[in-house]
Formats: structure tokens, sequence, C-alpha cells
């Protein structure tokens, strides 16, 4: 472990209230050692770095001159908290980040009261901050509300809806525009290539006299065209933003590594503003960290590392991910192909596809975070002769969702839904949870839904979406690493609607859905020491179920158990309606459905969220055990 | 039924291509006769007038410069399709228009290939449009793709993604901005009055010689400053549109019902373009019928009516809607509670919220098309303290679902969510269907779900949610009257998770969730004269469900059949998984779950779509005779 920086100020700031008395210089240096603070911390932690050491200085800036937890500050995505949280009474924890019990990697309400409103999913901050300011109006909590929304976050639709109705109400609200262009991954969007034009030519240039809305914000030494103003603003020099066409007053470009220009702006605008106003803020991802500011993700996420040298300490992994596998198998079919195509939202390297835009950069379409127009984007492709593969993250595809019933299953149109981040995802927590994709996607009439039991399964799954053309089709798998098999070159397409058996036992069958398949085979090997051996069946399909297969499952044994990382109205719902309509109730069957418990997990290791959720190995034999009213301590054989 | 107009020329008109060959002056005269003829038709059959009405002459125009079906004419929404439905080989069928196997009220591909892409919820073409030109240039389906939008339609997140990526990706596509001031309600949003500011100083003004941009599209004689080019186009002259903010060439705005104005410039970005341009073009909705012309809502949706006169031929309400009991009770709650407001997407009217808005315009919000933002805006009202119920149809909260999940859910912050249109709607079709709330709520840790069984038990719901402050909580309501029970002047809360027995019975319970009450009622009087007298309880909350009572049900019959107006994954799902956990299944019950059935249903009366879903009285009744193994001709009793 490196040893922990010097930060003599930053000791003596017990809550943000104490930055107010401190002079301008003594917040740089409170900014210096915040950031060396936020280095020193991730570095044993892991994490979201780079985000975070882009705001700095906008976050000492913001908590001397607004009044939090008063005033609420929001914070987009809010990976970019860290230095947030050690402001915000948190620095005794922040070496929990991300860990079991530890801090989320992102802003919680329950967490804080300086964490007015949680994020994860981009874009929602100028929606929240809309939403307590006009609260506060009504008669509810006091105080101003700033949302700090990053370039990519700004190119989402939900952003723009909200700017829009801000504009239209008028209210006094903050938006600091963060832009650092880049994401996660690099900017796409006409949206980025018109900020940039917004300051190529003339960064940080005078201020016009030209300039309407804006202007009034400032005092009048700043209106007179004193020394200071010069660098500040650029106001309307362009001739009227995107932003100010939306109802905003907008104020920038300003450095936002430069606490002299921040402060002043902020100082102004708090003391001034009536209506919307939009700060538009340069800063680098990565600032003020040599490895993270040379990365080519500039330090977007990362696991332990040395802080002198930056070097990740990773665990060598014993297989391939499954979003690897996703992308290998998705080449393989494309390569003969030239009817593939695949679209991301944002998430080129997330989901695999960076390697599939290298192999084929005229057939991979990334939308930006636009999850609504990629997926009926994909609609029309699909509706165009194409073979497009929508690849996203199942939390994601939430974003999606009326386009996936309205564009895609009502329209009966060949959608593949390559969903990623499936089931519990660890660190990223609840938010980031693939809870309830095969729920919402399995009662679309017309929809094939698909989990993979293992990464081979998945290279199958991936053959089986390629091939089939007469509707949608989606296959689901888990973030990280296979368990090891043998992968082939190329998948086969699978039958639609047939599971297999993995292996005859007697007794108890255990049907598993997805990648729990692992966890069930131990179970079942435990079992079998106790005299039990269950059939183990993988359903590959929870639409269309496998009805054949799973009819002679409940006729043959006495009891059938299903298991999915899921939420309750997916596999196991379909299973036990089949099992309804068909009578097999009547006459008693010992059914249960094991899914993903009735709460949000908490960030943690997989694993251990699986404990609590019920859902590993030995809660598997437990419900066997117990479902076949076998004590758990007697064993079958005594 | 008035007599039909005279239309000569129209009916020479077999297909889109035989307008090639007309002058403009003979294409003036179709315009004439198609406005008489889709007046005439939905006098008939009702339908969606205004729109259809706005866009007689640029459907004209459209038709008579592109090539379709191959050029791909995309309309948002789609309720202004009636006229482009008569121009495109549907005129003989155009008065079955939302009728039971007629016409669609919406494009539709299934009904024809002049409709290459259907909808009916709104902002979706911009995408659609995209993408078929992405498929053409990768060797799809070739062809233009030109996306007409509503203005309204522009306000949506949705429109703005895909211009963002439009923008990008710098191909050749059309968007055509219908810009009408009025999609369903009046427009609200900074966008709007942005639009209003691009036309209210100088409409229609010559061209400048500073635009750049749109002037390269132009032919010579314009660039020279003909005189034709006066009034057709603003350019830059305003400095830079927002759609040139985001990639887009800007032309206009133009007279959207002058064909020598839409005819020249369709000609010539036809032939000229290279990259996306968007085309603002003012219409005026209801345009041509003064009835429609005069009416609030120009004529946006009628029953049938008489030509001459306009008065519409509405039979008389029996009850009460929903949506007016909703409002009614609403209205009660926020007398004595300040805290009480209201969110709205677009849809003041349609959800009964213009009563609330009418009474409290300070805490009545309407968001525009922004489902996404109008969830999370609530979310963030009741972070600061408000109690906000949010209004919105089932359908369309599909557009808010990751907000539902992540900003409200997560979070565990009281939104009320108000959900009209639940289950089958009618006229409109499988597209406006509420279906899958149930299924998509219900999973979500800390919801409470409800639907009401009559319009007096909605007004409890209303009060029940009122006094739900731990968490979010939602009801459903569906499209149309109550059943005629007497209402309370305000609600009485019930309690959270607990049903009710209408009916004490035995052999056969049957558990209803949501306003199939009344059929189940028919279906046991139906089965009482076969001497089985079911037990007939109401739900009313699919979540939290209330345990004791329906594991008494299942102790106390044979059977137990739930049904519900929603599909698989919602309450009979959330019964079974608590009849398997609890082990009712091991020695047998005879469980049923009535749900929406794995089919989109097409439009019809909701009584007859009912019937296809099999959730009517008499099928409610053959599933009881059949779970109980009682033949359905030979009576019980027999």
């Amino acid at each position: 472990m490196s040893e922990r920086p010097q930060t003599p100020l930053l000791d003596q700031i017990q809550r943000p209230s104490d930055l107010h008395s401190l002079s301008d210089e003594q917040l740089i240096h409170v900014a210096h050692e915040l950031r060396a603070e936020t280095i020193s911390a991730v570095s044993e932690t892991g994490g979201h770095l780079g985000a975070g050491l882009g705001v700095v200085e906008l976050t000492v800036a913001l908590h001397a001159v607004f009044d939090t937890p008063r005033d609420k500050l929001i914070w987009d995505v809010s990976h970019q908290c860290y230095p947030h949280k050690i402001l915000t009474e948190r620095r005794d924890r922040i070496r929990t980040l991300r860990q079991k019990d530890g801090l989320s990697g992102f802003t919680k309400r329950s967490e804080s009261p300086y964490d007015p409103f949680g994020a994860a999913h981009s874009s929602t901050s100028i929606s929240a901050a809309l939403g307590f300011k006009v609260a506060a109006d009504l008669g509810g909590d006091a105080g101003d509300a700033i949302a700090v929304i990053g370039d990519g976050a700004m190119s989402a639709g939900m952003a723009y809806e909200a700017m829009n109705n801000a504009g239209h109400l008028g209210k006094r609200l903050f938006v600091i525009l963060n832009d650092n262009e880049m994401s996660i991954a690099p900017p796409v969007g006409a949206l980025s290539s018109y900020l940039s034009r917004l300051y190529a030519e003339e960064p940080f240039q005078d201020l016009k006299s030209a300039a309407k809305g804006a202007v009034s914000l400032l005092p009048e030494p700043f209106r007179e065209g004193a020394k200071r103003a010069k660098d500040l603003l650029k106001g309307m020099a362009v001739g009227g933003t995107l932003f100010e066409a939306l109802g905003f007053s907008y104020l920038g470009p300003i450095d936002g590594h430069d606490l002299h220009q921040l402060l002043p702006v902020l100082r102004t605008v708090k003391s001034r503003a009536h209506g919307p106003v939009l700060i538009h803020v340069l800063t680098k991802k990565g600032k003020g960290y040599a490895p993270a500011e040379q990365a080519r993700d500039k330090g977007h996420a990362t696991a332990k590392f040395d802080v002198v040298t930056g070097k990740q300490k990773k665990t060598p992994s014993n297989a391939p991910s499954y979003t690897s596998v996703f992308a290998k198998g998705l080449l393989a079919e494309a390569a003969g192909d030239p009817k593939i195509c695949a679209v991301t939202a944002a998430m080129p390297d997330g989901t695999g596809l960076n390697l599939f835009a290298e192999r084929y950069p005229s057939r991979c379409f990334d939308v930006g975070i636009a999850e609504q127009h990629g997926v009926t984007f994909s609609a029309a492709l699909a509706a165009g002769g194409m073979r497009p593969f929508c690849a996203m993250y199942s939390t994601f595809l939430q974003r999606g969702y009326d386009q996936v019933v309205h564009d895609v299953a009502i329209q009966g149109l060949p959608v593949r839904f390559a969903i990623d981040r499936a089931g519990l995802v660890g660190a990223d927590g609840a938010t980031h949870a693939g809870s309830f994709d095969t729920a919402f996607l399995s009662n679309l009439p017309g929809m094939v839904v698909m989990a993979a039991a293992d990464e081979a399964e998945l290279m199958h799954m991936v053959a089986t979406a390629a091939a089939h053309d007469s509707g949608p089709i989606a296959f689901r798998y888990p973030r990280g690493e296979g368990v090891g098999v043998e992968l082939p070159e190329r998948g086969t397409p699978l039958e639609i609607g047939k599971g297999r058996i993995i292996s005859e036992g007697s007794g108890v069958a255990l049907l598993s859905f997805g990648t729990r398949m692992e966890e069930v085979r131990k179970a079942a090997e435990a079992l079998s020491a106790r005299g039990i051996t269950p059939t183990i069946a993988d359903a590959r399909f929870a639409k269309p179920l496998d009805r054949e297969m799973i009819l002679d499952l409940a006729a043959t044994h006495e009891a059938l158990i299903t298991i999915e990382e899921g939420a309750i109205g997916g596999f196991g719902s379909h299973v036990a309606q089949l099992l309804a309509e068909e009578g097999v109730f009547d006459t008693g069957l010992k059914y249960r459905s094991m899914v993903l418990p009735d709460m949000f997990i908490d960030h943690s290791a997989p694993s251990d969220m699986y404990a609590t959720a019920c859902l590993n190995a030995e809660q598997i034999e437990a419900k066997v055990l117990d479902t076949l009213g076998v004590s758990s301590i007697t064993s079958a054989r005594a």
C-alpha cells in the first residue's frame, strides 16, 4: 500500500460548510489535497477514478459556494462523486468504497443527506433538480438545486426532456455541463461536435457585448469589462446556443480546473440568477494523475492500483468473460453474413462491440446514451432487411422498454437483443442489477427469450439469434467470466423452444435458466452425498418454453424446482402458468421457483450478493431438502 | 349518412405513383378532394380527424414527389395517416377505419407496404427513418427515408436522441417537422416557444444571403433570388437553429397548406440533399373543416358526426368514466392537502388532470411528451417533500420504466402512479393496450400495486395512494365508463395488502384483480344456475398480496382461479409464487390464472377484444367448468 498523502488543510474540513470561510487560495489547496486523497483511496478500493479526478475543483467550488445539503447538489450518473463523498462527512469510510457494507460507488439517499438524489444510470439529474426546485417553491424542502451533468449524459433524450420542461417553467435552476469530451467511451453524436464548436475557435474569449441573457447575470464590474471578465465568458458569441433555444441562460465555457474562474461564476449566478442557467465547464477526465490522463479510457474504472506507477492489481482470469464470448460469437456469425450489424448505446467496450466495430466499422453503430432511439433504430434496420444485434446491459434496456414493445414486438421485427450484465453485477450494486429483463420480455407476444448456462451456450445462442429471422429474440448472460468450458469456433443454432437434460436423476428435477447452472451442479453434487440424485435440466428458453420437457419432468418427479437470476414474473412464472394450465397442480406437485428476492441488493461481491439472494449452491441444496421434506441436518440416507 | 363528396380526380388515383404525372394544379385539386373524402370517411367511422386534415397537402406532396413504397415514408404517431391510406390503395376500406377487422387507425406494416413502420406512440419516426436509410446504405432495402413528425412529438427525448445520431452519421435523410402548435393538448415546453420564435417576427421572410447550409440545397434560380424564392425559406436567418446544432440542414418555415411551396421544396431537397435535412412546415390541425378548426382540440379525436353540422353522434354514458372518477378522487384529496401535486406527460385531458389543473394550476405539471423526465421529476417532487401523482396511460408508462425502477423504486420514493387505460382499450388497438404494467411494476421491491374493481374502489385507491408516504404506490384502472356504483364524496384509504371477499361460496374461488370483477359476477350468476356457487374475492392488491386471504381461499376450495386484465407475470404469477412457496401445490390445488393471451389483439370493441382474450364472463364460466371437470354442456346439477 502506498503511503497516504499529506492533507493538512483537508484534515480540517469536517463538513462542506467549513469551506465557506476559506480563501480562494486555501480552496485551491483543498482541491490539491482532495485530488491526492481521491487517488489514494481508489488505489485501495478500485472503482471509478477518472470522472472524480475531473471534478475535484468543481466539487470544491460547488460546496464552497452553495449551502449543501440544504441546496440540493445532484451528480448525474454519480460515479464522479468520490471527492464529494470525502468532503461530505464520509472521508472516514472512503476506503470502503464499493466493498460489502461500505460506501456505494454512487450517490445514495440512504447513505447521506448530502446525496439528495441517488443515481447510477445517466441523465436523470436535470429532472431531479427541477423536481426539487418545484417542490421548494410549493412549500417542500427549501434550497437551490444544482445538477452536474456530463456531455455524454446530455446526449440522452431524458436530459433534453428535462431542459425543455425547465426552460418552460423558467424557475431558478443550475445545470453544470461538465464537458470532458469523454463519458465512458469517446463521445458520439452531433451534440458532441456542437459542443466542440462552441469553444473550438476562440476558447475563453472575451465577453461579447452582444450577449444577452448571460450578461444580465454578471456583476457590474464584469459587465463593464473588468480585467477578470476576460477568459471567463463566451456568452452569446455563437449567436444563440442550443441551450438558449431551450430557455436556459448560457454561461461559458469556463475552465473547470481553475477555481479563479469557477468560484466567481458560481457566486455570481448564485446571487443573481432568476431562471434556469447552464454553465458550460470544460474539464479533463483523469485530471492531475498522469496514468489516468494517459489511459485510453482516462482512468474510467480501475482495479486497485499502485499510486506511483499506476499499475493495476488485477487477478488473472481463468476463463474469458461472457462479454468477450459474445463478441467472438458475433464476429463468427458476421464473417459470412453481411446483413449482420450491431447497435450499442455508448457501451462499445462494455458490450464487446468494440471488437465488432474494429472489424466491421460500417456495420457497427454507437448511438450514444440513447437506448430509446437505439432500440427503434434497430427495429428499422431489421425492417430494412438487416440482421441487427442490439447489445445493451439488462438494466439499461429498461430505458428502451416501450420501444421493445411498440416498435419491435408488436411489429414482430427480428431484432436480436444481446443482454449483458443479466443478474446481479457486484460492486455497481442494485442500480446496475439486471433483474427484470426475463420478466419484461417474456410476456411480450412473439418474443424469444434465452439465457446462456455457460459460455459455449452463449456462442450457440448468438448463432441461434443470427439465424432467427421470423421475429425478435433475446439472450441474456451475466457480467464476469465463464466457467471455462471449451468454446467452439462458431456456435450452432439451437432449436427454438427446446431445452436439454444435463443429467438424469430422480425424485427432484432442477430446472435452471441461465448461469446458476454451475450452482445447480454443485448443489446436485452435495445432494448426491445424501443419496439424492436430482435430474438437472437446462431450460435454455424462457419463451417459448420447452413444454414437452417441462411436463415430462413434472410427471416423472416428486418435485420440480426452477432456478433463475431474475425477479419473479420471468421464467419460473411461465413454468408455473404452464403447469397450472395443464392441470399438473391439480393432483399435486412439489413445485418451487427460486428467483431474486423481493429486495434491492446492495453492492458486494457477486457470490455474496447471490448468497443474500438465496441463489447459491447451498441454498439450492437447502431448497431441495426442504421441498422434499428432508431435514437439512439428517441426510436422506440416514 | 351525408352524401359522399364528388371526387372525380381522386377517383383516378389508384396508387401514389399516379400522382407523379399530374400537374401542380391537378395536385391541388386532388388535395381538395382528398380532404373531402377524409372528412366523409371519418364522419362514418369516427377517429382522429384534425391531424389528418392538417397534412392533406403534405400527404399529396410527399407521394407526388417521392417514390413510395420504395422510399420509406414514416408518419410519427400516425393518427394523421388517413389521407395517406386513401392514397395508398386502401380507399376501398377507408370506411372500416378502427372497426373490427377494418383498417387500423394507425400505420401498420402488416396492412400495407406503404406503411414501412407502424406507429401509435409518438416520436419514433426519426429513429425509424434513420434505420431504414442506414439499412439501405448497407445493402438492405433501397430508397430514401422521410419522417413526418409533429412539434409535440419533437419535444420527446427520443426524437432528440435520433436527431443527435442522424446528425452525427450525416446520411441523407428527410425530417418534416409538422408544426401545428397543437399536438393533442396545447403544446408545452421551451421547444414550443422556440419554434414560435423561429417564425414569430417575420414568417416566410426572404432568404437571407447569410444563410449557409440550407442555401446550398437550392436550385440556382432560387439562389439568385428569383421571385419564387420569396416566402419559401428562412434558412439561417435566426443565426443557427437548434436543428443545425444537431447537424441538420434547416429549411423553413414553409406553409404546409400551399402546394406551390411544398412541391418545389420537396423536389429540390430530393434532388440535392446529401445529409440530413429538416423541413419546417407550418400547418393547421383540422384545416379546411370549420367544425374541427373551431374546436378546442381541433377535431383531434371524434365520434361519428354529421358532416354538415359537425355534430358528433355520441351515445350517452350511464356512468362516469374511470378517468373522471380519478380526477374527482384526486380533487377530493388535494382539497385538504397542499402537498398533493400532479404530473402528466402531454395528456391533461386524457388523464383527467385538466380538472386538477383548473383548480390547482400551480400544483399541476404537464411536462410534454416526456415520460422519462416525468417519472424522475415526480420522484424528486417526492424527495422534496411533496405527494406527487404521476398520471400516465399504462402503455406510455413503458416509456418511463427505467425511471420507475432507478429513480422511484430503488430510492423508495412515494410517487403515486395513476395508471389509466389499463387493459385492452378498443379502437386504438394493440399499440395502446395496457397489458404489461402489473407485471413490470409488481416485481419491483417496495412497490405497492393496486387495481380498482369498480369506480368506487378507484376513489378509495386514490385516497390510499394519497395517504401512503412510505414508498411508491400504483393503481390501475381501465378506459371507459364505470359500472354505475355509488361514489363517495371522498375515498377511504384501504389497508395495504388487504383484499376483500365479495361473496362466500364453495368449491371454486374466483379471485379477481381489477375490473374483470363485473364479468366474474356475471360468470358466477350463470354458474349458480348450474348449482355452482363460487366464492368471489377482490384482490385489490397484486403487491403486497393478501397472503392470508389467498391461502385461506386455497385451503377451503377445490379450485382457485385468478382473473386479471394483464399479461402473464403479474397478479396471477405472484399468487402462483405464493402458493408454490407455501407448499399449497404439494398436495394438489386446481389453480388457474386467467391472463391476457400471448398475442397482440387488434382493434375492435373492448368487449370483443376481451372475448378474443378469453376474459369475458362466458369464458370465465367455461374455465370454472373445465377446471372442476364439469362438462360445459351438462349442467353440474344434472
